[in-house]
């Protein structure tokens, strides 16, 4: 075909520069061109400090990962830092199209943590936990719990996908979880609104008779990448909110640590004219900080000294008593965050209605239950261990404490949601020298906007903390981001805690409009190792292996049984299915399996099924099953969803369903 | 409590700065600290320049948003420009649980989209389209078509929520959509693989007699803000695949223009040794772009010049050709944009196989209808306007030209999806004078990284292109981000179009591993008007006003009736459910009902119910209907899930199911 030009000159043609050059050079600018823009678009020199500090250009990588929760988006979301950027949301709980899950491959995961088998299709992430080893993140696997249905998934870091889903058959209701323990043998599990065992019926006037608090120790098998249903067990507590947990390390190995909100057992009831639960579980001065021995309850539970309630191994309260790996002490009331600091030796508890964080010593607590140091037993008979004989100390940090994490130079970190603030305190003993103040001090306050939730240090509650980023987790953003509509996005601050002192700057807002992350942990880049392409072609990612049965190049067909079953082997390659066309009888059950045979990173194809419901994502060597019945006859246009080459429109099929009569 | 502070000594503690001070001040940084920490992260001081472009601080709200789809995610994702951070996600065919839609809450809307009945939980958004008047964006609306089930999407810009869905009773399969007339009179949906009408079966070998193609105008009813189904229709169109479109405006006012390809009418089967739909559907040098008189073909529709096909008004093949509404010109084989210049004037066709963009001219065209200058007739009878008569332009702009966006200054913009860059090129006419360039010029090809898509400049589709921002949509990322595992993020580059010539820059990489957007279109900030809170306390979003049965503050209830439903009108405000108990029976038909009180900006409530698969976010004067059967007995926690205030743990109560027997 021709080309038609008409020219406007010599000289026009002449100031036409070279075509096909690449972006600007950075020789042909200036600081000068710097400082011109930043004045047109009125940044300071601060902000143009933190453009320069958070700015990752084309191609360079992040330095760390975030791994937050999605809150009730039931995800997991993966945020590089310092950009700030979402790198990747990872289905979980939640139903996700984009990445197939549960919609043809995923579906029996997600249908294992359906409670009473009835189905659920969405969850309430809070706290994910990354895999540890000696109390540090090994970067291999990652844990989250649901809220809404007490239950725990696992996450394979190899390729970012949830494995494993397993549903706590005692309750309805978790919260303090997932936390694990020093090397991963357990993934913690804590309980939240208190329910009958099994959520069965009671009514609200049995609560301190029927309802039961609750923590449970899911057994991981890191070889299996599974947890391990018959070597878990449960514990039970009184019936307290349970809250946030955190797992000794180090000089506090074997612990767990839980907090607990209405310990005051008040049942609402506003209708009734009763206190409505915010009013009837916040009367008391304190809440219980929950300290419990899991070395010991491992061995109870390996020696058998279990009820199984639910099919499922308790220590009952009254055993946990009887042997000891039980007591409480008082700490502020409505508590949110418990955390360990770095040598396991302190234990920051945040009250949300005190402005101080109180650091609980782990030798005064073992001390103190050495010796019976008792100011008391609670109703149920819990030892309350003797507050000022287990206290280190009370920072004064502000209104609204809520959660803390730690740096690497004796600071610590607390989020302040009534302040809307970050606070950096120093803690003593020996952290004390490491920071230039002195210790158990309030340092800076650094306003947030708005209502901090938590907040996550690089690294940050590990025994080697990373310091240089926090983020800030705020739950509203209210004015700070063009409205969109009344549902607005959470806040997620950068602050730069790299400078000593009252240093300690917002460098970014982030805006989170697609779920609504409770939690976060922060991991060095370099310590993941994930898979840009599965091991082999025919992977199944279910099982981490190579299956046998997967479609192979040339080994294509569709196979009809005698009992109503086609079996379809597929493969997928730029730009075509093998075979395109499908015809099966109304009434006949599918079984197709298709294998993407590319070997190239980021090859990915998308396989789409309209009517029926089906959409996989199909990674470079991955291989899937997807199985339905053809109960509605037509023509069907399948198709590869994921825009593959410049012929991706053309890679596509039809599927044809004869009506049976 | 006492807070106990050990003391390093005088000078340490004097060497404290004053607590509680806020963040940095920009007076105490200069230029030098910047140039630092750019040298310290390796940024040249292009990276510089970059950053201070895309840099928006705290509180700084962006001056353009972008609306992409969220491709097979199925969702709307609005983006700031020029921050790129992801201000919303906007759930439309898939469940979303972290804005309720589709457990509880908008469950009609998606089951209004359900094709022949049956559950059809995710969509494949390709091309969303905001509402016009005049051709130009007026912020009202947001249009979107689903590729997998072809279906359309209303969104109300008020509040940025779906507000319906409508399946096309024709086919299971479009692409070609939405767009919109110039004052959005109707939304336009056309096809892609052709299916028998009804999607009904038939074997493959009667594709020629039996698959159709289609273009389907839903009429638009901006007063209800919903697509009127019984003004609507559709054109019948030879079984290629159509692919995108464009309406016409100013000069083409009147006219759809509509690519296809497979215009061979391939039928694929590898399996049997056909060429596969990927060859067989590229043979032909060129493919048929569609001209099509949609004034004349309402007239027809209003004539009743229809055949009524699934119940739904169809201009049949016979009839367009009668009545001399459709035309087809040759264009570049396997198309993928049409494009429609900003005075309406000049049709922007690339096709990904040939280097070249291809130009018609709107005047020639309409000649070219009147004096029936046609090359001939394809093969069921449409008239093909001889391609020279209606040729205004060809510009070798590289290659996998995709799709055209056009700037203020005489520029128009083309992906190049194989060379993995965007052209700029320059119109002629009326615009050359615009531009330093010659018309019809290549001007600059910026690479991206990389297999760039769609592209969108500001406000670049309408009758008044803004400029300023291109962003290019990539496919792939490969090694642009840390890897997320196999399945990586797409690429979305922000480049600078501020300057002429060739300073054309990518100045920011925004990963998207959320969903893979097709298409989007970025509007001025302030041509929008979002509700920061519903406009009353009661209101229900889907039919946008004040709900009569809504529950009022004081007028909480539980209404048992005798037909065993029971009636639930509960409120929710910081920090309280009332009421807070619910008891039904097993078997009970529960119709619960839940506003939000709160007036203040976001103030939102979310209500998530365990095992019922239930949960809403309740935003500022919300109510709504949840209705289930309580068909399991148990105890089962319900809470707020958004975190709303320092007791939102305590925001709860207890749903108790008494057991049937």
């Amino acid at each position: 075909m021709h080309q038609k030009t008409r020219r406007k000159g010599l000289g026009k043609l002449l100031a036409l520069t070279v075509i096909g050059a690449t972006s600007v050079g950075a020789s042909a600018q200036s600081m000068n061109d710097v400082q011109k823009v930043a004045k047109d678009r009125g940044l300071s020199t601060a902000d143009l400090l933190a453009a320069a500090k958070t700015y990752t250009p084309s191609g360079v990588k992040d330095d760390y990962i975030m791994f937050a929760s999605g809150g009730h988006a039931g995800q997991v979301f993966a945020v590089g830092l310092p950009s700030m950027r979402i790198l990747r949301s990872i289905a979980v709980f939640t139903p996700e199209s984009w990445q197939g899950w549960g919609f043809g491959v995923g579906n029996e995961v997600i249908a294992e943590g359906f409670p009473k088998g009835k189905a659920n299709l969405w969850g309430d992430t809070h706290h994910p936990a990354l895999s540890e080893t000696g109390g540090d993140y090994d970067g291999q696997f990652l844990f989250i719990n649901d809220k809404i249905n007490a239950r725990v998934a696992v996450i394979d870091l190899h390729d970012w996908e949830t494995k494993q889903i397993v549903k706590n058959p005692l309750t309805v209701s978790d919260h303090g979880g997932t936390f694990v323990t020093p090397d991963t043998d357990y993934v913690i599990e804590g309980g939240q609104y208190a329910v009958p065992w099994g959520y069965e019926y009671a009514p609200i006037s049995e609560y301190k008779e029927k309802y039961k608090g609750s923590v449970t120790l899911w057994k991981f098998d890191r070889k299996r990448g599974r947890i391990d249903k018959d070597k878990s067990f449960a514990i039970e507590l009184p019936p307290y909110w349970q809250d946030l947990s955190d797992a000794g390390k180090l000089a506090s190995d074997g612990y767990i640590f839980m907090n607990s909100l209405n310990t005051e057992m008040a049942t609402g009831g506003i209708e009734d004219k009763n206190p409505p639960f915010e009013a009837g579980a916040s009367m008391n001065a304190t809440d219980f900080l929950h300290i419990i021995d899991w070395h010991k309850a491992e061995k109870l539970y390996q020696a058998g000294k279990v009820e199984m309630i639910e099919g499922f191994p308790v220590i009952s309260l009254k055993t946990a008593l009887a042997e000891g790996i039980l007591h409480v002490t008082p700490e502020p009331r409505s508590p949110h965050g418990v955390d360990v600091a770095p040598k396991g030796d302190f234990i920051v508890v945040s009250g949300k209605l005190d402005p101080h964080v109180t650091i609980y010593s782990m030798a005064k607590i073992k001390q103190a239950i050495a010796n019976k140091t008792y100011s008391g037993k609670d109703e149920f008979g819990v030892p309350i261990l003797d507050f000022d004989s287990v206290l280190e100390a009370q920072v004064e940090v502000g209104l609204g404490p809520l959660h803390t994490q730690f740096g690497p130079d004796g600071y610590a970190y607390t989020s302040l949601f009534l302040d809307s603030a970050v606070a950096r305190w120093t803690l003593g003993g020996s952290y004390g020298p490491l920071s230039p103040e002195p210790d158990w001090t309030l340092v800076q306050k650094t306003p947030v906007q708005y209502n901090v939730g938590h907040i996550a240090v690089a690294e940050g509650d590990t025994v080697s903390p990373d310091g240089h980023y926090l983020v800030s987790l705020n739950k509203w953003s209210v004015d700070r981001f063009f409205p969109t509509g009344p549902l607005l996005p959470q806040n997620l601050q950068l602050l730069d805690i790299s400078s000593n002192g009252t240093e300690m700057p917002v460098i970014y807002d982030m805006p989170m409009g697609v779920g609504e992350p409770h939690y976060a942990q922060i991991i060095k880049a370099d310590k993941l190792d994930p898979w840009t392409t599965y091991p082999g072609v025919g992977w199944d990612p279910h099982v981490q292996n190579l299956e046998p049965m997967a479609p192979k190049k040339g080994m294509e067909r569709v196979v009809r049984k005698d009992d109503g079953t086609v079996e379809i082997y597929m493969t997928a390659i730029r730009s075509h299915f093998n075979p395109e066309h499908i015809t099966v009888k109304q009434g006949d059950h599918v079984i197709w399996r298709i294998t993407n045979t590319e070997r190239a990173v980021d090859a990915t194809h998308g396989f789409a099924v309209p009517v029926y419901n089906i959409t996989a994502s199909l990674e470079p060597g991955e291989t899937v099953k997807i199985e339905f019945d053809a109960d509605t006859a037509g023509t069907f246009p399948f198709y590869c969803s994921e825009f593959c080459s410049a012929l991706h429109l053309e890679m596509m099929g039809y599927l044809m369903v004869e009506p049976a009569d």
